[in-house]
């Protein structure tokens, strides 16, 4: 019997993050069906393990049940000992990971509120280079001495940072180069981390079930177009 | 001189929820205008106090920077002791925190990326309801025994709920009463909470600066227009 019970929809994006976590920490999880997960994000709030509104949602057999990406990593941090005991660089741990849950937003607009064009993508594009600007100079400022980013045991940080970039470079590989030129230490140490054993074989796992999905969608569909033109 | 400095636009939004956790605590803080918010937001990541898009961020006088409304809130939780020991609890609050955050970014409809019509508010409608019936289904169950809500010293999540449901209801009156409907005992503490002595004193200071603003611009009025017709 798995640990956790993690309910996402079956794309890397969001749970990708959560599913990385779980991979390095070794521990086992099972991952409901499509079904199911609309299932349960459709019933009443009094009947969910915990009242929320869209995945991920994670059930912890310990007895927690939470929703929200930043809200579960924080609550696997704490159970892994992923969060550094310094409060600045905690605070900036949860920063890095409601960054990235904003990138996630901001590259999805929204969920498909709208879709991508040409000319939309082309205005986004500089800020999302300032995402991967901000990003490299966290790692510059604390990949070292302070060290939030790039130490020998990853933490919720790095492990953030990871999932966020080289999933996206992975799934959308033009954005590879932008990364590598934007924010080389970033991409390096993504790059690094995704490629350890661990989360390599969790990698091919959701390969091996997702293909070359990234969020999904129309909005995958648009975002794709706008790259391939752009 | 304060012991914190707050940027954020001349609004309530985003910054109420920092302000009101400063003002619980007891705690100085003083707020540049929104030239130096501008300033400060559109710099080099590698010229700000810590690198960031948008505000709020916040100046700790005990050396740290921090930017992103929940993990600002979770910083000054750690500082002022807001939150709860046990982990499900803890969990439970960053997930408050995070869907605070995801209804501000709803009903401004992600920063303004659309403005509201008649026709898209009526479709929201219910789902914003949803929210409040998610947050009473919270208040139901950790109302006593497990306390995340309601205790007699407020927590982070009581204090994010008063701000969100408080402040929405409070400039937009319409929606008093539907949450009022929909969630009666977040409204109720909402209420009670926002009207002790240092949040209501905080409030005069915001609605003297603010006056009836809400989130702002141009997505304010097209919300204002709907809650009117609707």
């Amino acid at each position: 019997m798995a640990d956790f019970t993690l309910y996402y929809w079956p794309l890397p994006f969001r749970g990708q993050f959560i599913r990385a976590v779980l991979a390095d920490a070794g521990a086992a999880w099972d991952e409901p069906d499509a079904d199911a997960v609309s299932d349960i994000m459709s019933r009443d709030p009094a009947q969910q393990p915990v009242p929320f509104m869209a995945p991920p949602m994670l059930v912890d057999r310990s007895g927690v049940a939470v929703a929200q990406m930043p809200s579960i990593l924080f609550h696997l941090a704490d159970r892994f000992d992923l969060m550094p005991a310094e409060p600045q660089l905690a605070a900036l741990t949860t920063k890095v990971v409601n960054d990235a849950n904003d990138v996630l937003d901001e590259i999805t607009l929204n969920g498909g509120q709208k879709m991508w064009t040409d000319d939309s993508w082309a205005e986004y594009r500089p800020r999302l280079q300032r995402w991967m600007a901000i990003w490299e100079e966290t790692a510059h400022r604390h990949g070292s001495g302070d060290l939030l980013l790039g130490g020998d045991a990853p933490g919720l940080a790095d492990l953030t940072t990871a999932v966020l970039w080289f999933t996206m470079a992975d799934k959308l590989p033009v954005l590879d180069e932008l990364l590598r030129d934007s924010a080389p230490m970033v991409h390096a140490m993504s790059h690094r981390l995704m490629e350890g054993p661990a989360l390599r074989r969790m990698r091919q796992d959701t390969d091996a079930r997702f293909g070359d999905a990234y969020c999904g969608g129309q909005i995958e569909k648009s975002l794709r177009a706008a790259l391939k033109s752009g």
